[in-house]
């Protein structure tokens, strides 16, 4: 039930977006109760006079690879979770996508259930409710 | 109050931006108890590689004519607003734009009236406060 | 811990942008409890068809000038700061950048601390707690 968008300065090819796109949704597979196929994402690229961020407020310097993730959910996660989903994600992107840990901000809202829906003019229902 | 912005894959001609753009605000005006002059949008049209959901998730089978709306309103509504606002906007987009229920998605945020300056530097006040 | 998003019509010259990003924010540190390297924003410049308002609702008259901030902060704010910001805001772009206030639009967010990570995968941690 996420919905992400992904807001970078740099120019990525296809298979860079493709990479980038996994990272973000195995992180949150695996540390955010996201169901496999419950994937939907948004990559924004910018030039650098349109991505304005600080160079070192809470980080130690963020460079051109910066990359901000604007998450939005559908219900609540516990601090535990969301710790282990920043840093997990943070880990992966810095493992398999080579940015370095300063570049990496992440922004979570949520929302509730019933403010989702998926298809066919109908709201979600949640199925441990069904 | 609401402000939506709407994804696409498809690369419309403007004509056809009017059309949609129509067809969400009659939807928000009959059934989300929005005023017919409450008129706020953005549309972001974005390559396959930019805009990435999954084909079957909640849905029949999603194409390259899935369109998410993200709607941020300034008051709560009923759960039955938001199911006849779901409704009908899948099944106008069905009659008049020809795009299937399966690919039509929708996400609601809500804040207050307090959140919202709409010009003149003056925080809203809700009329019926007057 | 801001993040802001404007969104406006014109295709406004990077020296522009530069100009736009200062005055917001200038309008944050000062009246919305913003530190001074607290400075997070996306610039998004789109076409009339794709940036949609309507002319007068709750304003005198909008035009091309048009520009909506849509911000996103870690904690809430009072009611005074909200009025403040908003006259600040207005003000500030009317005698350093000409935008008449009929064409300033602001729309705020909030979610809470635990929902920003600013870097090294780690969840911000107010510094009133620490």
């Amino acid at each position: 039930m996420p919905f992400t968008r992904i807001m970078l300065r740099q120019n990525y090819p296809e298979e860079k977006l493709r990479q980038l796109s996994k990272i973000l949704h195995q992180a949150l597979t695996e540390e955010f109760a996201v169901p496999a196929e419950d994937c939907f994402q948004v990559i924004e690229m910018l030039p650098a006079s349109q991505l304005i961020f600080n160079r070192h407020y809470l980080s130690g310097t963020r460079s051109e690879d910066f990359v901000l993730f604007h998450i939005l959910a559908g219900k609540q996660r516990s601090i535990e979770q969301k710790k282990n989903f920043y840093h997990a994600l943070s880990r992966k992107l810095f493992a398999k996508f080579n940015i370095h840990p300063d570049n990496v901000m992440v922004i979570i809202q949520f929302n509730t259930a019933e403010d989702w829906s998926f298809s066919g003019g109908r709201m979600y229902i949640p199925e441990d409710l069904c």
